[in-house]
């Protein structure tokens, strides 16, 4: 995604040594776009370019740089320069690329380190993957309550917190406990001698620190604010989230679920840069699971041989009654991990999710089984019985996807695993051996 | 989702009638809390609570309160009201809710709504549902290069903008247009008397009115900004996009993909607020597809029952050949459409992911294969060309399936379709008809 005009010119200062030219492109292009074009240079040449940017643009450059990419070139810095850039990285930006580097690279750099960083990078360490904690900056602007708004301009000028991190600014007690938040704007449009704590919205909304990083975006897009406080067991501020690392969590996390429903161990890069044999083996893993149970399906039907013989139509309508309760199933299945993804719904509201599913599950088997009727009547030279029997395969096996395929993932969100771990395609299989057996039970019953 | 405590506290004050009280539950709480504490109450209620807040707070509850409750609002206010309400509304919100309502409706409103409104108003009807010009808002702070930093931020107080979008402020040329952007951190920061031209980012980033919802979440991610601004054809500055609509976007999007994916009609609102005959309606349309997908190969297995008498063991692999198929189809189509998605790769690069495809199907089929050979050499005892053609079988079906998953989605957005339209199960049923096809044909030809 690199701009196409832009590269050979880089490469043109590269080659001069034309410092000026370097500094421009590093100082007027957005950060992100300058990371992005020296994606592909070399790490050498990368800090060759980044030297003649300011400090503090070096840093943004780095933080837009890839993850991968950034370990990469920690790899190959001199431990002085490494040290200042860890130490001006944003404290979430440096805990993610801290806790890619080796217990041993992590150790070598903290000394490097002003102390008070140091605590911080440690404690921020220290947070589950996935928590808000994990996902907060230490980096945030916050005052007393008892100042009035002149004074709160002249310390935030002071304070001059990194990037967005600014706009909302937190009202702690002496115990650093949020009391309430002032948005920036609100701070500019009143009258300098007003007191803060009358300005401030004093309905706290928060998250805690141990909340999982979904809740947090469930958070913020229900208040639509720009950063959300984050806090300990007591109360006490102890980060914010911002709105930009909430965003690409969202986008991550649905194309987590949306690759573990189609049954791909998630890619940890992007679909195109990830190489083949990592891919290969994300997608291998599951198929030949999936190839396991559709073993035993095999050896299921080897059981019902004699029915095939004796009316050979029963054979055919297999793949439809398999494929109608995996269908349902994962009709069902991605509903709840959505429901629950949104945090639209609580595992607590199982009954009820499981009495509508019941429901959905009964009229829509009753549908499929009527129409599905038409062609077994037909393809069955009008045995009437036989006709009835895949019918009620159907409705059996729609109503059972549809149940257990609502309810695993509200199962595997209640053991504190992740919904969508249990694949669509694996409902399907678990759907494949149901429905022979049922089918099978009821033919013997019925027909033979 | 509202407050169980709150709810009779609420339900109280309205019994008594105590001003003091309602005033102050629609003013402490966040207007979202408000807001969701509200819906549990009639029409009548709702309105009479609000009375008591003021105005610009009435607007904010408002907009917080789900599209369709605002919509049912909109028909029971009188028409005094509604026009102080929509002329006061976020016109984001606005065209949101207008665009909710009949054609006639709009019709009655506009004219109690000043003339400028009015102009606004039909602009932002006239964009595309999922356009940058559907999502933005026309309310942004804008400056001319030339002002002093003092000067701009006292032009900003009168501008006064809501909420967030105060904190970027655009700086247009008098044809109005974009020459870059200031952030209000930065005008805090800067000494007053510095132009902010002298200031501003010239890098600059801005999508088109007319670009996708999808394509502005991808810039809002990468820049990480709190709006991004949108540009006519002529780079004019029309609205900016927040932060917050972005988010929601993400949400929406992800959900209806998954829901595509699994054959489900989007929902529109929440899964536990869909009345179940919606949600059998959106589900069955897919069902009774795939139920006719399932009949043809039904009629399929027909023409081929000569085999199954000669070797019973055939059909026992049938559901192995169809399910290896289908899964590694829906794995492409996944991969592929989360990375259009992400906006990761563009349709044109078809070719290399046609080729990457290629690679991953012939590797997956060829390790399935082997697997899968070691079974069918067993239950169909020891009938080595038999083990062989069902290795064969899935190796093809694999290969194939890899190869249409992953173009089907790239078609269909060359066709300026969604590229999840087309169903994982849909994927799946398809591999039932060729893998039948396939299968049987080897088998005619290698072993009857």
């Amino acid at each position: 995604m690199y701009d196409p005009l832009l590269l050979p010119e880089i490469r043109e200062m590269l080659l001069e040594g034309d410092a000026g030219a370097m500094r421009e492109f590093c100082e007027v292009f957005h950060p992100a776009t300058v990371a992005e074009n020296l994606e592909e240079f070399t790490d050498a040449e990368i800090w060759e370019i980044l030297t003649h940017a300011s400090r503090s643009r070096q840093v943004e450059v780095f933080e837009f740089l890839p993850l991968d990419r950034q370990r990469e070139l920690v790899g190959s810095a001199d431990q002085e320069r490494l040290a200042g850039l860890i130490e001006e990285m944003a404290p979430d930006d440096r805990a993610d690329l801290l806790s890619e580097l080796e217990p041993e690279q992590v150790e070598a750099l903290l000394p490097l380190v002003a102390q008070a960083e140091r605590a911080e990078i440690r404690k921020l360490l220290s947070y589950p993957e996935s928590s808000a904690g994990s996902l907060m900056t230490t980096d945030y602007a916050s005052l007393p309550g008892e100042v009035t708004v002149r004074e709160a301009l002249n310390r935030l000028r002071l304070q001059a917190p990194d990037r967005e991190t600014i706009y909302y600014v937190y009202i702690l007690d002496d115990q650093r406990v949020l009391r309430g938040f002032v948005s920036l704007r609100k701070l500019i449009l009143s009258h300098p001698e007003r007191r803060v704590s009358d300005l401030m919205d004093s309905d706290i909304i928060s998250v805690r620190v141990t909340d999982d990083q979904e809740f947090v975006a469930y958070k913020m897009a229900k208040y639509d604010f720009i950063a959300m406080p984050v806090v300990d067991d007591q109360g006490r501020l102890v980060g914010i989230v911002t709105h930009d690392d909430v965003l690409d969590v969202v986008r991550e996390e649905a194309t987590e679920d949306a690759h573990r429903l189609a049954a791909v161990a998630p890619l940890e890069q992007s679909y195109l840069t990830t190489p083949l044999p990592i891919i290969v083996w994300k997608r291998v893993v599951w198929l030949v699971f999936l190839l396991g149970t559709a073993c035993v399906t095999a050896f299921t039907l080897r059981q019902y041989d004699s029915a095939v013989d004796l009316l050979p139509w029963v054979a055919w309508f297999l793949p439809m009654v398999m494929a109608s309760g995996g269908n349902a199933g994962s009709q069902s299945a991605t509903l709840i991990i959505r429901t629950l993804a949104l945090n639209e719904a609580q595992v607590s509201q199982w009954r009820m999710i499981a009495g509508r599913e019941v429901i959905l599950g009964l009229v829509l088997g009753l549908v499929l089984a009527s129409i599905a009727f038409v062609p077994a009547y037909f393809l069955s030279h009008y045995h009437l019985t036989g006709a009835l029997t895949v019918a009620a395969t159907i409705a059996m096996v729609v109503l059972v996807g549809t149940f257990v395929g609502s309810m695993l993932p509200i199962l595997f969100k209640s053991l504190g695993m992740d919904p969508a771990l249990m694949s669509n395609p694996f409902i399907a299989a678990l759907s494949d051996v149901g429905a022979v057996t049922i089918y099978y039970t009821l033919v013997f019953a019925l027909l033979v």
